[in-house]
């Protein structure tokens, strides 16, 4: 590998990129952002060698979107239409099923490889990128069986020296399964900072006293809308099944306080303890 | 100070205590507890220095109960009763205008300070205590007018010694901002948690997609529901008036998705970034 493109270059691409800078010797790393302060950052950063554009893809030997995921399904037909007979695309979007539905009969869909890497905090941009964002991390890769082996194992075995583990999946199970485990903790931390916010506006003083375990619940709040916006419109049935089940699960318990049943409110809170053994295997 | 009693040797109770003794020479700490292993294990740890018991009360400067806030309400009438004229009583609890309403009209109203130090982790048992759980926090202290001032402001300078920054309310402003900024978050994260436990109980090795913004989101899940039972209890009213929010905000939110309106959903979110300014003032 010789000739990287990465498009997008914040939190997930930079990131990306300053892993195979320190995996590959004599590596060109070309940065594309619709952000030009991004592209300078960027630079200055180290992050990327020069700026790219669309013509220079196609001296690529790897392209990776790292971009939000409605500008992805823009972009992947035309870049695979673009990329040599020897290159590979890969996307890291927190969608899986639209894109590689989109692709799905593309004369070089085997040229793709499709993955989520499990990584991320709250902040974006250049700035914000890190070496080690990816270890420990899982990174699931979705219909394996669509990519060409030959472009794919390379890149797996350098997903695996950045440290990540990797976990393969159905695209359509893994927005089913992502929508419970990042999409729905995302909604629940929004509109519990907009719930405060909104009660607690005129009275500003009231959040000195909230301790960490408000600031824990609402960290995702800070996130990006312009991120977290497509991978909603994208992933929307199983989004708002997730939400259905979850606005359930509080109504029942305001209905358990209503009926004064607080034995039922401890065995609510007793059952979800569980939680402690499930985290144990993530952190 | 020389002698004092700390009921409920736990996170609080026993991270109080080590400051105790981090502060004043001399001092003996009884501990009283329901459990027999956290006496033993806090003597072990150095935590208290023997076991007291309802009788040793009576010689006590100065009373902690640090217990569930519904056996605060069972002990504290009976322990002004017991304590002498020149003690101090100090509870430690999340709720405050039950405690405060009920011992309003107690002759020894005066030697009782109503207390909450926004510090805690989801962990409990003396096992958990740490002498610098209360540095930088906010403690709340509610409807000082009623305390005898010869007793309370040494003990408040003794939190300011702790390094606690000392916040004054109303008892029952308290526990309507309170509901907000701290109770909701909890049944928020119990629910988020609930609802991914149903669905993926049968798929456990789903969880290890679950990244970090998913275990911050869900961690107030590991809590003591033994502790935050009677919370939600005595403060039902105001609790159940922030789940009312935050349902509706939850489903708006689901009715913006069906609408396929993203545009409002990308503005919900744009507006509940401000959350990040609110933040950087508490962390």
């Amino acid at each position: 590998m010789k000739n990287v493109s990465i498009i997008g270059v914040g939190l997930i691409g930079g990131s990306f990129a300053l892993n195979l800078k320190a995996i590959f010797n004599d590596l060109i790393i070309l940065g594309i952002d619709s952000s030009k302060s991004h592209i300078s950052e960027a630079l200055d950063l180290g992050i990327i060698d020069k700026e790219g554009s669309f013509e220079s893809i196609i001296k690529s030997d790897l392209v990776v979107i790292a971009t939000p995921v409605n500008v992805t399904l823009e972009l992947l037909p035309t870049i695979l239409n673009r990329i040599s007979s020897k290159a590979l695309v890969i996307d890291m979007g927190s969608t899986k099923a639209d894109i590689c539905n989109l692709v799905d009969m593309h004369p070089k869909r085997s040229q793709f490889l499709a993955n989520h890497p499990i990584a991320g905090t709250e902040f974006s941009g250049p700035g914000s990128a890190y070496i080690s964002l990816f270890k420990n991390k899982i990174n699931i890769v979705c219909d394996i069986e669509k990519t060409n082996p030959e472009l794919g194992n390379p890149l797996i075995k350098t997903f695996k020296n950045m440290g990540m583990n990797i976990r393969y999946m159905d695209s359509k199970a893994h927005d089913k399964h992502i929508a419970y485990v990042s999409h729905l903790s995302h909604i629940s931390s929004f509109m519990l900072g907009k719930t405060v916010i909104e009660k607690e506006k005129n009275e500003r003083n009231i959040f000195d006293m909230a301790g960490s375990g408000f600031e824990s619940t609402v960290r995702l709040a800070k996130s990006s809308p312009e991120m977290w916006t497509p991978i909603f419109e994208q992933n929307k049935t199983n989004v708002i099944e997730t939400l259905e089940e979850y606005i359930q699960n509080l109504n029942h318990f305001k209905s358990l306080m209503e009926a004064n049943d607080f034995e039922a409110i401890r065995n609510e809170m007793k059952n979800t303890n569980y939680i402690k053994t499930i985290l144990k295997g993530i952190s």
